[in-house]
Order: C-alpha cells, then sequence, then structure tokens
C-alpha cells in the first residue's frame, strides 16, 4: 500500500477470482466456465472485427442491444449491455445506491457484492440464508432496502420463484432489486418478462457461463427505459466503449446460433443429474442447484480436505473458507468426461481415507 | 431520469464521446483513430483466443504485462494493463483521490477528467492555460493537490518537458501526479523513466492510437511498485478480469511487431507537417502539435462553420463548443489520400465563401 491511498480506500478488500494455477494441467471444475467452446459463428464474426481494430468500437454498441432486446422480447431502450455482467452490477451500485440507502444480500451468495458495495462507499446488510440455504423470503419484503438476490443463487444453485419475487417488488416499490441471473439458463426461470410490470427492477445476465464466452466479457441487464437510461449515465461517465468490437462480434455471432447455445446447456442439465446421482451415491448431500454447478459435503471428508486432495489429483474445484459453508465444495459441470474423472478421483480419496 | 437514481449523481454529466454518424461514408477525422489496420499479427494470436473463450481471462494478464514491462524498460510490478487508458485513469481518481484534496488539471484539455472526478465526488480545479494554450509550469508547483496532465495535452497537442514534469513532481511530493500520455508516440517524449525517481508519478498510455487497437481497448500505467498495487486493489474491487482473451492475444501480436508501429507513427508525423504546411497556406494557424491531430482555427471562417461545411463534404473533424476554444477544430491525422481530400474539401469551402 502507497502513501497516497485514499483513506477511504484502506479497508477495501477486493474480490478473489478462481485460481488458475499453472503447475500442471487440472480438470478446471472452479470457476463455472463451461467445457464447450463458443459456436464457430462467433469465430467468424470476430474475425472480421480484427481487421478493423483500429477504429473505436460502436459506444451504443447498438446491433448487439438490439440482437438481445429481441431474445429477451424487450425494447432496445430496456436494455444494456456491459462488460460482463459484473460491470451492470457495479453501475448498479453507483447509479441507486449510497449511504443513505442500505444494501442487502444473503449472507451466502455472489462474493463481490460486498465489495462493490465498499468500493462505492455504501453500507450493507447480509442476511442469513435459512441452515437449508433457502432464502426467507419474508427477510426481503418491506425492508425499504436496495435488493440484490442472484437467481439462481450461488454457491448453492438454489432459485426463488418468479411469484416470491413478485412479493419482494410489490413490498419495496421505493427501492431497487436487483436479480442476478447468471446461471439462469441452467433450468431456471427468467423474471425478465417482470420488467414490464415493476420499474423498480433489474435483471442482469451474462454470457461467460452457458454461451461460452468467460474470455470475452459480456453480460447485460433488462429493466424498464428510465433505469437502463440512468446506468447508461454511469457508463457514459466511467467506460463509454464498454464492449470492444471483437466481444461485440463473437457476441453477435453466438446469439445467431441459439441451438448450439441450447444443446449445451441440455449436457450441462443432464452431467448435473449424472454427477449428484453419483455423489450421493458416494454419500454427499448436494444442494437442489439449477445452475452449472453442484455444492456438495461429504459426511465424513472435510470440505477443505477434499478441495486439496482433488487438486493434487490434478482437479481443481471451489472451496470457500467462510464458517457457514466450510463443509462443502462448489464444483462446476463440465463435461461427461470430466464428470467422471471426478467422480472417479472421489473413489480413490474416499477409499485412501 | 428514474426517481431510483441516487443524489449524489443527479447532476453528473457524463463524457461525449465523438460521433459516429451512419448516414454516409465519412472520411472520419474526429476521434484520433489510426488509419491503418492493426499488425497482421495481431489476427493471428487473436484466432487462437476465440477458440479457447470459454474460459475466463488471465486476471493477472501475465504475458502482456510481461512484454509491456520490456518495452517500457521497467520491472513487471510497475506495470497495471487496463481497459483502454481510460480505466487507469479512472483507477487513479478511485484510489487516490477523495473529497479532501482537490484533483487539478487545464482547463482545456482531456473531457474526460472533470468527470472520474465527478463520478468519484472528488472536487476539482481547472488552471486555465495561457492565452497560446501553453501550460504555466508554475501554476503546478507546490500545490498539494492531485494533478492530471496530458502530455502532449489534447486538443491542443502541444507538449510540456520532462524537466518541467520534474519540477512538478518535486514540488508536490505529497500528492500523486497522472502524466496522460495517449499521443506520446508522436514525436513526444514519455516521463516513464521518472518513475525510477519519483514514488508519486503515474505515467499513463494506450494501444488506441499509435497501435491501431482502439476497437479493442487496451491501455496501461506504469508507476512505481507500491502505486501499482494500490491500483490492482481498486481492479481487484470493480473489474479483476479487465483484459478480455481476445484483446490481451491481439495485444500480443501487435508488440511482436513494434517495427510496423513506428512506420506507422512516421507515416503520421510526415502526414501531420504536410498538413500543417497545406493549412498555413490555406490561412489557418495551428498549434504545435507533437500528437496525431492538429489543432487548427482560420482568419474569416468559424470553427462551427468549418466543421459543420466539411461534415456536409464527407469529413468528420472535431469541434468543441467551449468558450476558449469555439474558433478552433481538431483534425485527426489520417493517411496521405485522407488528408488530400481534407484540403481539397477545405479549398473548395474557402472558395465558396
Amino acid at each position: 500500500m502507497s502513501r497516497f491511498l485514499s483513506e477511504r480506500r484502506k479497508d477495501l478488500v477486493p474480490y478473489t477470482p478462481g485460481e488458475q494455477p499453472k503447475d500442471m494441467k487440472y480438470v478446471k471444475l472452479n470457476t463455472n466456465e463451461s467445457p464447450f467452446p463458443p459456436s464457430s459463428k462467433a469465430l467468424k464474426e470476430t474475425k472480421k472485427a480484427v481487421g478493423k481494430l483500429n477504429l473505436y468500437p460502436d459506444p451504443e454498441c447498438k446491433a448487439l442491444t438490439q440482437k438481445i432486446a429481441e431474445m429477451c422480447g424487450v425494447d432496445t431502450s430496456e436494455v444494456l449491455v456491459t462488460n460482463g455482467s459484473d460491470e451492470i452490477l457495479n453501475f448498479a451500485f453507483i447509479a441507486f445506491c449510497d449511504d443513505k440507502t442500505k444494501a442487502v444480500f444473503p449472507d451466502i451468495t455472489y462474493g463481490f457484492y460486498p465489495v462493490f458495495a465498499d468500493i462505492n462507499n455504501v453500507p450493507y446488510e447480509e442476511i442469513p440464508l435459512k441452515d437449508d440455504f433457502t432464502i426467507n423470503i419474508d427477510d426481503y419484503c418491506g425492508i425499504n432496502k436496495n435488493i440484490f438476490i442472484a437467481n439462481p443463487n450461488a454457491p448453492t444453485g438454489i432459485q426463488i420463484s418468479l411469484a416470491d419475487i413478485e412479493k419482494i417488488l410489490k413490498t419495496n416499490p421505493e427501492n431497487i432489486v436487483v436479480i442476478d441471473e447468471a446461471y439462469v439458463d441452467f433450468g431456471g426461470e427468467s423474471a425478465i418478462p417482470l420488467i414490464k410490470k415493476y420499474n423498480n427492477l433489474l435483471v442482469t445476465q451474462t454470457f461467460s457461463k452457458s454461451r461460452s464466452m468467460a474470455g470475452a466479457r459480456l453480460g447485460f441487464g433488462v429493466a424498464c427505459s428510465e433505469l437502463i437510461s440512468d446506468l447508461n449515465t454511469v457508463k457514459y461517465s466511467t467506460n463509454p466503449y464498454n464492449i470492444n468490437s471483437m466481444t461485440m462480434s463473437a457476441g453477435m455471432g453466438v446469439l445467431s446460433d441459439n441451438k448450439y447455445t441450447r444443446n449445451n446447456c441440455k449436457k450441462i442439465i443432464e452431467n448435473r443429474e449424472f454427477t449428484v446421482r453419483k455423489l450421493e451415491v458416494l454419500g454427499f448431500s448436494c444442494t437442489e442447484s439449477f445452475a452449472n454447478f453442484v455444492f456438495v459435503k461429504h459426511k465424513s471428508i472435510s470440505g477443505k480436505e477434499l478441495y486439496l486432495r482433488l487438486k493434487e489429483k490434478g482437479v481443481l474445484v471451489r472451496h470457500f473458507d467462510k464458517e457457514r459453508i466450510t463443509d462443502y465444495n462448489r464444483i462446476t459441470i463440465g463435461d461427461r468426461k470430466q464428470m467422471e474423472f471426478l467422480i472417479a478421483k472421489i473413489k480413490e480419496i474416499l477409499e485412501e481415507k
């Protein structure tokens, strides 16, 4: 830390991305990436973009915004495309939160929410999930705070219903409700249709998971046009060219091949069910996941030990050193071969115990 | 504006990027882009990245950081790669500025500095340039404020010397001095060597101009490792995967072809000198530019009128509706053919008057 760091940043604890060790080749099941490469149409479109890299990208991101709006069944004025969904989450904190109104989110959820709150000097409250990691909806009703909920939640994969989301929206009409749907394409139900009814709803999604574009940084938000306009004010005050030309083109390519995306999601869901069945036989309990990962604990091996032993054997999973979930690991669902390898290694570890 | 927009954002005036009209094909001399496509090596490297887009990019951006450090003759711990140089400028405001210490910059300079100050709730002061648009160095000596200077300056192209920068650094040891070198590769002199001597210096550069990568969003900052570490704290609290895989690869490709970059810069400098000679003959006065643009006013046609007439004739230049510079236009230096077209159109306009 330099002596020039502002007083207000001295206690900032940054987000920790999943590890990317390079000492050996790992089966990487720790950052919820897709095991499938992006649609071949992404490459085709991207090649065209590279030749014109000397020109700035379209700051309005018109063509891609149009295509996303069509996919979501909304108007282009109700969509903002961003540099990953992290960017639109941060924009929401910048635009709608301040030191006067608390932000709230579950105690066990995406670890970036408290970081975004801190860097934007927004006080926050973490509401404990129930013992089974489900949300107590009443905790979020009529609380007059800005609400951030990942649905399905991470790292649990557990989903809340649209009826419950409506209850939260209705009882907090003076506050923003952000539904972060990074993992919605693996069996979840999107709240996007509710933006027509609730002007306090922002739904965020990403191309990083179901669309195999984690490397490209592409996300978006859907809300009524007034909220999108506010978020655009923030965009043009921080990062007007937030989508580079290659990512824009790759996104267009991927969206022109929805069949490929849907088919990949189907495979992930099948592999998830396969993995859960196998793990349960081996003595694991799993939360009911609607995401491209499972959240599991074993009756006799600790979360930390399993994580470390798997790493020794060439499989990376994500362990969070956090009190309530230290017994658990979050395991990304890869292709069938990867999941079979995981199961085989877990069997070895349990036998060696 | 929605009723949810935070009180502290209600007066925010965002940055306005250069226009990108699509009604006809323009000779685009309004956003300081390079007229040359990026090195062919950029495409070669980028193609490889697209196939692996399903994986997150390296958040540490190791390979590219290493290559930039080599180019700058500094250690990798003294470099931070960012999403355009806009991102590192914003990071500097977030990390080192607050409501207690003013930020200062010239009244005529890059229009994003006051926006970054505003969005980060940092009070600022604009110090007037002299009548000839040069900086009065004494205005910046011993002022106990955080200082942002574009060198060469935009939109004037005028440069200050390293000796003057040292004077500013020495007399403000308790404050940060940011030297924004977006345009340094067109005949300017970089302050990067000074980071070894001054721990309060941050130098920022970009791949958008000399390296033909405006569409890819790539910039970087060079400073002592303590400052870089603070800026990294901000990066990991906002945008840990700030460089997408394709931009990273394109950057590696471009840096492996420095001869191409140098040759392009040489051509731009020659075209700048050609353009200035022609414009002076036509009755223009031009500031002494060390950048890839010229800043010019005519003795008998107003800045606004020239801008509008050129636009009608298919040439875009940048006019700023700002009191002290309303007589001027900023004209990007393109290839020889573009500059000849510009001169021909200006001749027509002057004859038609």
